[in-house]
């Protein structure tokens, strides 16, 4: 919750599986929300909009999920109306990677930006586009999947998608736990290992931390990732020609090996021109991000021309317009 | 030469060799441009503006080129500022691709669409990007240069860029005259040699010809440019999802084995989603597509809002606004 400046007055969060379907997760967050606008009661004012964002690509006009990969349940689920109703305010609803990157251009480290890519790293990769100041979406709104396009150094790893050579199957926190639990089982790392045997499973979590304090096996994993993000990257550069790429999620968020070795390869492997001036940074707003950029879009649609207009022509008779 | 409806009133065109640098360049294009004012002299009406587009970088605000790879001499020339003084107009220069895609947004295939890549397959490989409905150049204006975006399938060629298993390499012009000279001299392709018998060399336009007339090896060599290129246009699918590709340059007007096997590729390496509209056209206006971007670019760029409101406060005193 912010104010109409985009100040933080206080926010709720928990994990969430989304593959629940949009029944159980929605109430569960209709249900902290709740208790989030109990807790600022004495604010003054009305409830002026919501913005909320999924994992998956979303129809920006009608605020519904389009064939989510990783949602089951959600196609065309009506997120917008739901919200609408309950709390008779306006709803705008978008993918998370696009409210992560505007939240980072509005008080983040893209602030100031005009062209910018944010890749989040975590369950899958996806990537938020800015474009001359504003939010590209793309036509179905399925712009910035970049986790499905192919990586050169593909191993024969098969997608989710059903594809070969997928950057997700290659360089997600999905395949940094896959990869590092088959080296704990064969005994290549100890300290992987010890994760197995504690929780019977390895994640990217504990490859992270495993690197962090010096395994190399985890070192190295995290290097391959990074080399792939970072061809991904590199074509995205010459493509787009951005002035800052932004890595968040999960996995960007623990130590410098990841980040090291997709610098490396971004500027080894796009033209010189297009990264004269390209800054390569972590996410600055971590958990953050995602209430910000909420914010952050309620306000942009809220007080866009097209809305100042429709609230003129429509709460005021034309002719007051030129008074 | 447009009017202000961007209607055509007249043109010239001859081929150019860019690496004769610009003073050569932009001489013969000021005698080709005077002879055609003079023959459009009975017209009404002053010139509004000139528009310019060149084969690399440019700074759009400055208008001036920036390290294009193969405009030896043209870094940083005043192009702007040189037409400005001789024809006391205001003058916009762009990357030319920038400017084909702006041609086919205004009244070629793109028109209606918000979210489009035109590829230009020539000397070199290029594309030209519409967002929101708006050209996006990039921070460099070194955005659309996917020549230098390395492709799976890469053989060992190294770019002219430094790099191996670049587009650029494997399926521009040059490559498809390089690899139909390399078919000529074995013998594999007895029209191929003809064509290295009559000229010394062969050229992609050679290749062309020897396919539409059903040479095997030919129709291969096509073909296998068209599926590189498709894998690039895959992963700008995934990251951009536009509507609309136009695939425009002298090798894609050269019959369809080019453009069935970009779009085959293109199809089956991106996500569904982003293909569920998407729609791979070949250019629709050919050698006018330049003429009618540059008339778009200077028309947009005379009645933006900017541009208006630089004329009202300049020409008339700040008070009058409020008449």
């Amino acid at each position: 919750m912010t104010d109409l400046d985009g100040r933080i007055l206080g926010h709720r969060g928990e994990p969430a599986d989304v593959s629940a379907g949009p029944e159980r997760c929605l109430s569960r967050i209709e249900e902290l929300f709740e208790k989030l606008t109990d807790a600022t009661r004495d604010l003054p004012g009305p409830l002026w909009g919501v913005g909320i964002g999924v994992p998956g690509p979303v129809e920006f006009r009608s605020g519904r999920p389009v064939s989510p990969p990783i949602m089951p349940g959600w196609d065309g689920y009506p997120v917008r109306e739901r919200f609408a109703e309950r709390y008779g305010a306006p709803v705008w609803v978008d993918n998370d990677v696009n409210i992560l990157a505007l939240g980072e251009w509005r008080s983040g480290i893209a602030v100031g930006h005009d062209n910018v890519v944010v890749v989040k790293i975590g369950t899958g990769i996806g990537a938020g586009i800015i474009s001359n100041g504003r939010i590209h979406r793309g036509t179905q709104g399925a712009a910035g999947d970049v986790g499905h396009i192919q990586v050169v150094d593909a191993a024969s790893v098969v997608c989710r998608c059903g594809n070969v050579g997928c950057l997700e199957a290659l360089a997600s926190g999905g395949a940094l736990g896959r990869d590092g639990e088959a080296a704990a089982a064969s005994g290549r790392s100890e300290r992987l290992r010890v994760a197995l045997d504690q929780h019977g499973r390895v994640t990217a979590e504990d490859v992270a931390r495993a690197a962090a304090v010096g395994d190399p096996v985890a070192i190295t994993l995290l290097q391959h990732a990074g080399h792939r993000v970072g061809l991904m990257l590199a074509s995205v550069v010459n493509f787009f020609n951005p002035s800052l790429i932004v890595v968040g999620g999960g996995v960007a968020q623990s130590g410098d090996h990841l980040l090291a070795a997709i610098r490396e390869t971004v500027y080894r492997r796009s033209l010189p021109l297009a990264t004269r001036d390209l800054v390569v940074q972590r996410s600055s707003l971590g958990a953050l991000a995602g209430v910000i950029g909420a914010s952050t879009m309620v306000l942009e649609q809220l007080f866009s021309r097209d809305s100042l207009a429709r609230w003129l022509t429509e709460r005021r008779p034309a002719a007051d317009l030129s008074a």
